[in-house]
């Protein structure tokens, strides 16, 4: 199986590592690839250059956002919450046309310093995910993932013996049970798996990266996350 | 110790019975006392009448807003988030001055249908606890409370042990603090006690009620928690 991943900051390469080691073949998508292999300091955001991971993980291809939507099966967004419907208008809609769409962004706003709020207009009666669900109608829009910090998302065992949750939604069934054997293979168990519904729950889960923030700053580490006690 | 509540509803009703257990002297407070007790019928959100509960619920005390406010020497505003700070004016800033407030409400918007949005204007970059702080600046806003059916707040060991979180945030220290002992009665053990920070953190966990509520309607129950894993 073939993936494409839109975004080559943390999330893209701990998804795109992950999904090499699990034999897909993985194609990353960036605006140009000459500039993003050309950079040699650490980014905004503290990570190594890109081309230094890169070397480490030569099962990857790389293209530009267009090159790597076209060749998936399905598609990741790893963007940037702020650039990713751009992002993924550069990918091409005819790219992305009857595929899936796994979005782990979220639409943070730094603007107004820290901790981030989310982006006017994409909260609280709107979210990412939504829009872009009705920028690429032809395409199936699964939020998931994004509630928690990369590590985790791909190695859930990591803590409590991966028993956490993942919250999942989309409004093609058939698009979320896809997506749901990939995070088996990631290593999620469906009972740690809650399906929300349709797409117009991802308000809730972006919404709660604002909570997740607030905690990591008192915890000092990403690696936690919430299970349900009931 | 004197507790005044602010709100007639399940929340309302389920602080004053437990405080009353906990041999706090209580209050609580409506906007007419007449006419809450003239009614017959369920609430809009499918309650008994008041009457039904405060007949076996007879060592709690009934006034008005403004009688319950000035009663305690705690207040706790257990209203409807749409129209908390107009009960607030009503109980009468001067009776909250200098005194601690716990927030437990929750500025859910039903005007566009179900599951709620939060009102707009008290989300995103704003919150109804830093409404309510912004208000009445002499008085103590605590947040707490309020990301969890009413059951738990005042009996955490329903479920999982009572393993599973609640969240504090406010600006006074000590305010926070007097509230934390208040919920260590309830059965909070610290560990538990998540403390945000500022009363700013009440943007995130008054919007991780509307994933609270898709999780409720995932399960069916209110009777779900969740627990902190690192």
């Amino acid at each position: 199986m073939k993936a494409g991943i839109i975004g080559t900051g943390t999330v893209g390469r701990t998804i795109a590592a992950k999904l090499a080691r699990l034999e897909y073949e993985v194609m990353m998508g960036t605006r140009s690839v000459s500039e993003k292999l050309a950079v040699k300091e650490k980014d905004n955001y503290g990570n190594p250059p890109f081309s230094e991971w890169y070397e480490k993980n030569n099962k990857v291809r790389l293209g530009t956002f267009s090159d790597a939507a076209s060749f998936g099966d399905i598609v990741f967004n790893a963007t940037n919450g702020s650039s990713s419907v751009t992002a993924l208008i550069m990918a091409g809609t005819h790219n992305i046309a009857g595929k899936v769409l796994v979005d782990i962004s979220n639409p943070l706003d730094f603007s107004n310093g820290m901790p981030p709020s989310l982006l006017p207009g994409l909260n609280n009666t709107s979210s990412l995910a939504e829009e872009i669900q009705v920028t690429f109608p032809e395409t199936k829009v699964v939020k998931t993932l994004n509630t928690m910090w990369c590590g985790l998302m791909i190695d859930p065992g990591m803590i409590g013996d991966g028993h956490h949750v993942n919250f999942i939604s989309g409004n093609d069934p058939g698009a979320k049970e896809s997506v749901r054997k990939i995070l088996n293979q990631f290593g999620w168990l469906d009972e740690n798996i809650i399906d929300l519904g349709d797409i117009t729950a991802a308000r809730s889960t972006e919404a709660f990266v604002t909570l997740w923030l607030r905690v990591r700053s008192v915890l000092n580490t990403g690696a936690f996350n919430f299970s349900l006690v009931k």
